[in-house]
């Protein structure tokens, strides 16, 4: 019996297929029989609950596979047959590739592969720190919930998911059940030519448990393979072995992948299954008894935390703490802190964010966040925050090793379980983040990127090391905002703003450079993105924007060239362009009157800043790449120092 | 006596640090010895041909190790002193991180981790193809050599070197040997906090034979290590345990990574090594005994390598097909090969492109290249090109897997081999290439991206598969040219201007929508980067800016609008952004003369077109993510389809 509920979820699969014109004929007829045991037999959810928070997790890594993830979500109850023949068309609940937000019972948004394993890294190390930090006093933990994963060849390839499955072994996370749908084909062709590794071995090496399945239609197999993963002490990965397009004319061959099927391969296909040719039959009761097998263990599963939750409720007067984990998050006002006392005159932005990430932290029990390998230079490390480790989940500080770019991922999958969570590396280094942070903000989820040494100023580690083109790359990612403040005050602006967004990554740029906290910056002001540092006295002659460490620069040439030229310079300090562009019109153009002569003061690509001035010449960038040196003899080999800046802007006046 | 060498080095790194004022006195104290072992006992150079092509490569992965390799290269007699004392100051021979084509010997650009280690990949993949491809009548290769690699902790946690080391294992690179410098430290602390895999059993599990040596100051066992690599089947990693800043005052601590050592710290250096504290001191005959040392083998090699070229040379009279290994590359114009009956009426520029693949791939032995697993879908693949595989290394299509960045680095190795290469993925994949593209463009490497699905219109796969910013994110990039042609004369002349690039790499974006060849498209023009596709009538009312697919749409509207209203609209294809801001200011203001009212039209982000416009709202740009849906709806979805875009740009004209 279970056998035509599983045929018929893969004819579902392949008539939304059909209907669409395109989708991934191959893993549907290959994965269908781990789906229908991860949910019948394993995965505890309540459709009437959808977001449940003890719910078990799954995320679909080979996210090409959705509409096998689709069958089976209209299987479990969470979407209608309407939804499948909407596959892959606008608007749809039933997008090309899952899209969290979008599909009930959709945890994670996946497609680019290795990501999806990686951000289930990052649900499963929530899962650990909310089973650790929430405890009746019977000592029953009120989370106990598990991560699944699908993923397949071209997932295990990426080295993202190499990098998390690393850490996941490295912590102990035993709560992560990989199932790893080895069918020894990805697009081009078969693994032999790619992928010959030993995959068991390789994960065994990197501490986790390994099960083997041969036969992937054999559910009791799969059953066994995953209650054994159940009772691990490390995450495990089952490999379980499948054939491409299983049962299609195509089976075995690559060439099923990205395939509709045609008419004659569904007609013998459904001949054979004993299904109705009319497209998304389903047999008599399929879906009956599909729901009855998942209500055995998810009703008392469901049944069982509620009691758990009442007995926390009944102990804890005060249930405020849980309240992030259903999306209530704390609201703190940091406009309202003096912190002017505890900043440096003179002190890099790095430091100054120290300070204010410290107490952060302790105003918001679920911040939490790490560094790939650089905490000691970007000063991201929580001091009194002890580390997270496979013995102390409960630790602050996140140990993420030089992997920006799992960094990142597990960041989102620590997101997506509500924590505030952040993430440091150099600026340079963001290049090895893209990948992640774009899928936050398609996510958008509100993780924070801490991104120091923030130009050709840091000197002579070289141009490997001196960011110049990142600040575009990241100004131009739709959905996150880039901050980079010019002193300690606008940086807690930066922070303020940050704190309140619920929907949107942000990206803060810090400074490894000194910077004096100025008289004239403005922490309330940085919401608006851009705002007056200099007020031009009389005449407003023209106007100098810059950024961070140039904005000092900027206010000095300012003076100076007030004072010996009369020459009248508005100084804008714009800390995040995207918060300046989404201002009314009329806040804009007085801030930049049209017609006033306007220069861009930011070491970094000029590239997005033409916006502002009237051509070219009167960007004051820099287009290429650094080099190693002192950070005086860079400046002056790029005409960067303060005084061949001050003699460029003065060319460009007088 | 060695070890009075090998201290001497130390000391030299440690003075060289000292004097910079900065650097990485951990590595320097580490592994001394290893590199020792290296230079004075098998790595094959010739200081007075140090382009010999037959040399061994060394490639220092863990590039903040510079000091200890410049040490090794002065030793080597690469170096002066001076140049020693220059470490880190501007427009040295010895800069922070090495760069290649700075300091001789230096032969990968390394820094950012990972990357070196698949860069090395390339150069061992590299030596393969030439080993197989010259060979004498004798059945003796022309070429035969070693790449070695030095790598620490953090270079193996980097997904990138997992994925390069993976593909070794697949191709069997027996002539890769990487030292493991495992001090079990990083930056920030143990290794015990992020990275307790068995990295042994791990590289076992790929393929690869491993050794360990336990005492990373024992010269005879990491020669025996060494010895045995070379003969082995496989690539090698030899895990050599090492105690970071061995003999500091902060031996095995994590603190003296980046550290530069204290004055007393190095007194009792000097005074336990028996070396003068007068800094930049030699101990008496050390760089005469290196070089003895070195010469034992490194002149016979060289010798018995001339012999065999002498040997080549008897038994060839054309030795043309050598010559791309000394830099010289064969000079092929595109532009006089008649092309256009080889292309359909309407076709992707995907496909036209794969015509140019095969044609180029003919007319050049050594164009080879590859793909992440989306030949097929970028239609990348060289037809009668064969496979590059362990048991043929000439096949001319190498299979990376799903492996972007391994990709990007590995083909840059084989740029730095000379071959002229390519590799292909989806355009919004281009995030995961992003950091190896940068060293591209850093090394000045000519290598060749092909990135297809150029834009939202690729439809149904959803906004995870739909590029949007990515072009903005190439464009930003230093000493890259991103090329975006809109039919296959246009791709002839991207190809052609391409070719002839000897120190940038380029990025050719390719569409999946099937579009018409144009009757006024010039492959000649692409040189200029940007060009007239429709020139006005009589009286220039506005200029269309377009990229690939959008300017058959520009062309269309244009048409249209001098049809219906009398607009008389100049359209300019724009194939190469790059290409155009480097012409003449008199082309520039004559193609697009100021005061005439400017729109661009191009389906990706905003981002860097300003420069072109009077402001944004003549931008008909696309800075939001896609979705998934037909290709119609989504373009109407967005107000993007042809009838949209021709009511906006006529609302901007009329």
């Amino acid at each position: 019996m279970q056998e035509q509920v599983i045929n018929n979820m893969k004819s579902l699969g392949i008539d939304m297929i059909k209907k669409a014109g395109n989708g991934h004929s191959g893993i549907v007829l290959d994965a269908a029989t781990m789906l229908y045991c991860l949910y019948a037999h394993h995965i505890n959810i309540n459709v009437n609950d959808p977001k449940w928070p003890n719910r078990d997790r799954f995320v679909m890594s080979a996210g090409h596979g959705s509409a096998i993830l689709y069958a089976t979500l209209y299987m479990a109850g969470y979407l209608t047959k309407e939804d499948l023949m909407q596959f892959r068309q606008i608007d749809s609940r039933t997008p090309g590739h899952p899209e969290v937000g979008v599909t009930p019972g959709v945890e994670a948004s996946t497609g680019p592969l290795g990501q999806g394993i990686a951000t289930a890294v990052g649900l499963a190390l929530g899962e650990k720190i909310l089973e650790h930090r929430f405890v009746t006093s019977k000592g029953e933990s009120l989370f106990h919930y598990h991560v699944y994963v699908l993923c397949g060849d071209g997932d295990l390839m990426e080295g993202i998911s190499y990098e998390a499955a690393s850490l996941a072994g490295t912590w102990k996370l035993n709560n992560l059940i990989v199932l790893y749908d080895s069918n020894k084909t990805s697009l081009d062709g078969s693994t032999d030519m790619t992928f010959t590794e030993n995959v068991r071995a390789r994960f065994e090496a990197m501490g986790w448990d390994t099960e083997l399945v041969k036969d992937g239609e054999n559910v009791a197999e799969i059953d066994r393979a995953i209650a054994k993963a159940k009772k691990n002490d490390k995450p495990t990965l089952i490999e379980v072995q499948t054939i491409i397009g299983n049962g299609s004319k195509l089976a075995g061959s690559h060439e099923v992948h990205g395939k509709v099927l045609d008419d004659e391969d569904i007609y013998q296909l459904k001949g054979k299954w004993g299904i109705d040719h009319e497209p998304f039959t389903t047999l008599p009761n399929t879906e009956n008894m599909f729901r009855a097998e998942m209500l055995k263990h998810t009703k008392p599963a469901y049944e069982e935390w509620s009691k758990r939750y009442q007995d926390y409720h009944n102990e804890h007067s005060d249930l405020s703490d849980l309240d992030f984990i259903f999306g209530k998050k704390k609201e703190i006002d940091l406009l309202k802190t003096p912190f002017s006392f505890m900043m440096e005159e003179k002190e890099a932005t790095r430091k100054t964010n120290a300070t204010f990430l410290n107490h952060i932290s302790r105003e918001i029990p679920y911040f939490i966040g790490g560094s790939a390998d650089l905490s000691t230079s970007v000063k991201s490390y929580i001091d009194r925050g002890n580390d997270l480790t496979k013995d102390n989940y409960l630790g602050k500080n996140i140990w993420f090793g030089v992997r920006e770019h799992a960094m990142g991922a597990i960041l989102n999958g620590l997101a997506l379980t509500n924590f505030q969570v952040f993430g440091s590396t150099f600026l340079t280094f963001s290049d090895y983040l893209k990948p992640a942070i774009r899928m936050s903000s398609l996510m958008k989820l509100p993780v924070i990127y801490l991104l120091s040494h923030d130009s050709i100023e840091i000197g002579s580690d070289g141009p490997t090391h001196q960011p110049v083109e990142q600040l575009a790359m990241l100004r131009s990612e739709p959905n996150l905002n880039v901050y980079r403040p010019c002193d300690g005050k606008e940086l807690l602006g930066c922070w303020n703003h940050i704190l309140k967004e619920k929907e949107k990554p942000s990206a803060l740029i810090l400074s490894k450079v000194e910077v004096e906290q100025l008289a004239t910056t403005s922490s309330e002001e940085v919401a608006k993105g851009a705002y007056v540092v200099r007020k031009e006295n009389q005449y407003l002659h023209g106007i100098l924007i810059a950024t961070g460490n140039q904005v000092h620069t900027a206010l000095r040439i300012a003076t100076k060239l007030y004072e010996r030229e009369k020459l009248d310079l508005r100084v804008v300090s714009m800390p995040c362009m995207e918060l300046f562009l989404e201002q009314p019109k009329e806040y804009r153009d007085a801030l930049l009157p049209k017609g006033i002569r306007t220069v861009v003061i930011e070491a970094g690509s000029s590239f997005g800043w033409h916006q502002f001035v009237y051509n070219s010449s009167y960007l004051l960038t820099i287009d290429h790449f650094g080099a190693s040196g002192s950070r005086d003899q860079i400046l002056k080999k790029y005409h960067y120092d303060y005084k061949s800046l001050e003699e460029r802007v003065k060319k460009l006046f007088l």
